[in-house]
């Protein structure tokens, strides 16, 4: 059996997620098929992690095993050839038995991306969370100074989800902004359920006054989601790079 | 009566492009179904010039009349609140009575976007013109010089349209790099039907090497549609601005 890793490109929107969905609509459920169409092969597929419904990626990365033939480099063209325009396969590549899409990655890179306008876009509706009013970027580069490391986030995660544990490393928090976007690149080795959607609605808290920058490190220390700002809204938030 | 100016963006992939369709999904309809229902009054709505369905527009204008006391500078958030999320009125004001949206014009300006990539974009589907093969920029900025000016573009246009005369004049084409995107902004007193995704078109056969900068002379001279490039998808191109 062959061993391929694919680098996957979506537009979230029509989709319930990447996780298999009874109706079929979740990504792996769609790129799955696209299998079963070239190879004749029920493959498993594995993903460096689900993704929510709406939410898009530029570099979500999957593993599959197979024994078809196809040259590995080529699964990416044939592929395509079978996905609808909202999934695109941007690199196939033949890998060691050993790799696992999941547990063998050591870092992730989530972007999201506000539309800070007085009116909304129509044409990056799905595609961003717009916020009306001023932001402070300097405070929000501020607090996000104190998000980095290692820390238990529980306050930065859906109440209700379950995990083993809710310590995780962020390596860096990037804030630019391009026109009227401005992007936050979050690095870090693993994230929590809904938990860049949560930092991203602190940070924007922080960036119109209602949060101070150091209050941060109080959020971080009481474990208290109600503390933290808003979940924003999906189509802002895009899994951007899994590196291995 | 006053005279209403709205300044419009709009994603134009579900719709069947500005004019008023008898479906009502023409952007014009939906823009004066708004306005009926803001202030019971069915407006003749004057677009700057029509887009074809799929066109996107940052910066399409349309003006209409009123008896409303809505402050001028209101209506842009009043409409937004009876407006899809695919239309946004992102400026409004009150004009001289005078004003014509369409005969007011002095120039216009489209970009039409190329995503030049071995893979096509998920994300920038409806969005951008996918080209796959390498594109020689210095070449196309070369093409591009001899279509600025006045000149007869009979060559660029779709046959079978109508038009009392074929001389436009262009006044720029800039053309830019942005990651992956190159994006044609052609700005000119007028455009002939499809003018602007039959130039983009031939400065991709040009950038591919298929039609030679220097031929441009000619292929306005001979004033033949069958010389210039394929009349490129309507997902690609933008109008950005008008000017008065």
């Amino acid at each position: 059996m062959r061993n391929i890793k694919l680098v996957i490109e979506y537009d979230g929107t029509a989709y319930n997620g990447w996780q298999s969905q009874k109706n079929g609509m979740g990504i792996e459920d769609v790129i799955k098929k696209a299998v079963y169409v070239l190879t004749d092969e029920d493959v498993k597929l594995i993903g460096s992690g689900r993704t929510d419904a709406g939410v898009h990626a530029c570099g979500q990365v999957a593993n599959f095993f197979t024994v078809s033939s196809i040259p590995g480099d080529k699964f990416a063209f044939a592929l395509n050839s079978k996905l609808p325009y909202d999934i695109v396969i941007r690199e196939s590549c033949e890998v060691s038995a050993d790799f696992h899409a999941r547990y063998s990655a050591v870092r992730k890179t989530y972007r999201y991306v506000l539309y800070n306008s007085v009116m909304p876009s129509a044409l990056l509706y799905n595609r961003t969370c717009h916020v009306s009013g001023f932001l402070d970027l300097e405070k929000m580069k501020d607090a996000a100074g104190y998000l980095v490391g290692t820390h238990d986030f529980d306050a930065f995660r859906a109440k209700g989800s379950f995990t083993s544990s809710t310590i995780r490393t962020i390596y860096d928090i990037n804030i630019g902004t391009e026109g009227m976007l401005i992007n936050i690149d979050v690095t870090g080795n693993g994230f929590l359920y809904n938990m860049v959607r949560i930092i991203a609605g602190t940070l924007v808290y922080v960036g119109t006054g209602k949060i101070d920058p150091v209050m941060i490190k109080d959020i971080i220390q009481k474990r208290n989601r109600v503390l933290a700002g808003k979940t924003l809204i999906p189509g802002g938030l895009y899994l951007m790079k899994v590196d291995y």
